[in-house]
């Protein structure tokens, strides 16, 4: 097969992979083909076959989103769901023991990546599902991850928009490096986040087995009244408890 | 582009993603062409333009496993991720209420795939994760799927190996077929489950929005005494929380 075209097909497959993970509604071919601006009969038969195989299942109104083979694929990502196996206990411990939502997310780039989240009925409502983005300057979790990102990695998003989401976020670069160094310094992030409700989220960066951060803890609480202070010694024991259990862990090695 | 073109590599590109979620500790390029048949020219193209988009990660040791943005994309499922959103809540009233073992599975032909899970770390261990597969005729919740699958899947089955795990498991089909008019009649399976310790498993059906049944609940209790009964009521409570929510939800509406 020419080298050209396996590669072609296969940057297409995930582009269709892309377009139906970004509508919750799902798409059918021809939105898929528009979306992707690949065309309509490539589209069609990409869906169909990625279809055949389960990695998108078709709704009754025609549209595709993504199938329960892929999830099985997926579900051992060691950056999500190994990372995840991982911590469940320690988070569910934190969960117990302060019954307000606990998160964990991993950076992907620009964004923290929530990969696990639990919350109770009567917590206060977060913006972030599983498999959701957050902003790294405007949440707990993703000012620890920026924090402890590479340099170059860090001014990428310093010199990049930084969206208002509520009159606390912190939108000025500089401003913005004087929070990251403070996170650095005292090991965990107290931040006003993009929530539907006013809420701080308190966050502790949590370590691979080579001592680099790999991914962040936290808890959001209700801002009315300065409760924040009350979780910090909570949330660093979480995200030290993950760091330990992953210091014997091969789930999470990336190269 | 020729039509078989995009297909054929296509196809090859979930041979990869397949192979990849089969291996717990990852493969390098040459193994994907070893395991999946293909040449190892073409291997190597689909793995790194996976890579490159985000779906495979890869280790320090040169090996790929599943990546971020493939778990992004997958975190949408409707039968899986969807599921579990509107799942969640009810499984956790139902694990406060036990303090036991806490199972949602959906049915992928031939077996039952986990797709949330709680487990205390007192709990019984058992050898699900998320995102494994269950036997259908040796787990509660893979024999409530399995009741109330179409009869053709089921005589399919049945039909099949009924592998023995232990020595309760029902590996003979008049005897499973019994078992499983049963559950149809009470709503509720209580089984011998496939576990590394003897436990229980007491599964009652989940009913999606056109009322047919898309999942199944779980709880895995320590067979000593007879405490499973114990379970029943808030099992199938929880099972009917969870249909009633999925009747006023578009998330779960496979076509």
């Amino acid at each position: 097969m020419p080298a050209e075209n396996a590669r072609s097909v296969a940057a297409k497959v995930c582009a269709v992979l892309d377009a139906i993970g970004a509508e919750p509604a799902g798409l059918n071919a021809t939105e898929v083909g528009r979306r992707t601006g690949m065309p309509l009969s490539t589209a069609h038969r990409l869906v169909q076959t990625l279809a055949a195989w389960g990695g998108l299942e078709r709704q009754a109104d025609g549209r595709y989103r993504a199938g329960l083979r892929l999830w099985e694929v997926a579900a051992s990502a060691p950056r999500a769901g190994g990372l995840r196996d991982v911590a469940r206990p320690f988070l569910e411990d934190l969960y117990e023991a302060t019954q307000q939502t606990v998160q964990l997310a991993v950076r992907d780039g620009g964004a923290a990546v929530v990969v696990e989240h639990f919350a109770t009925r009567g917590a206060v409502p977060t913006a972030a599902r599983i498999g959701g983005r957050l902003p790294l300057h405007a949440s707990g979790v993703g000012q620890v991850l920026l924090a402890y990102a590479p340099a170059v990695e860090q001014d990428a998003v310093l010199a990049g928009s930084l969206e208002r989401y509520t009159d606390r976020t912190v939108t000025a670069p500089s401003e913005l490096r004087r929070v990251l160094a403070e996170i650095r310094r005292v090991g965990v992030a107290v931040a006003v986040s993009t929530m539907p409700l006013p809420a701080l989220a308190v966050a502790a960066p949590v370590a691979g087995p080579g001592g680099q951060v790999v991914a962040a803890v936290s808890v959001v609480v209700p801002t009315g009244g300065d409760a924040a202070a009350v979780y910090v010694p909570a949330v660093i024991a979480t995200a030290r408890g993950v760091s330990r259990r992953l210091a014997g862990s091969p789930l999470v090695r990336p190269g």
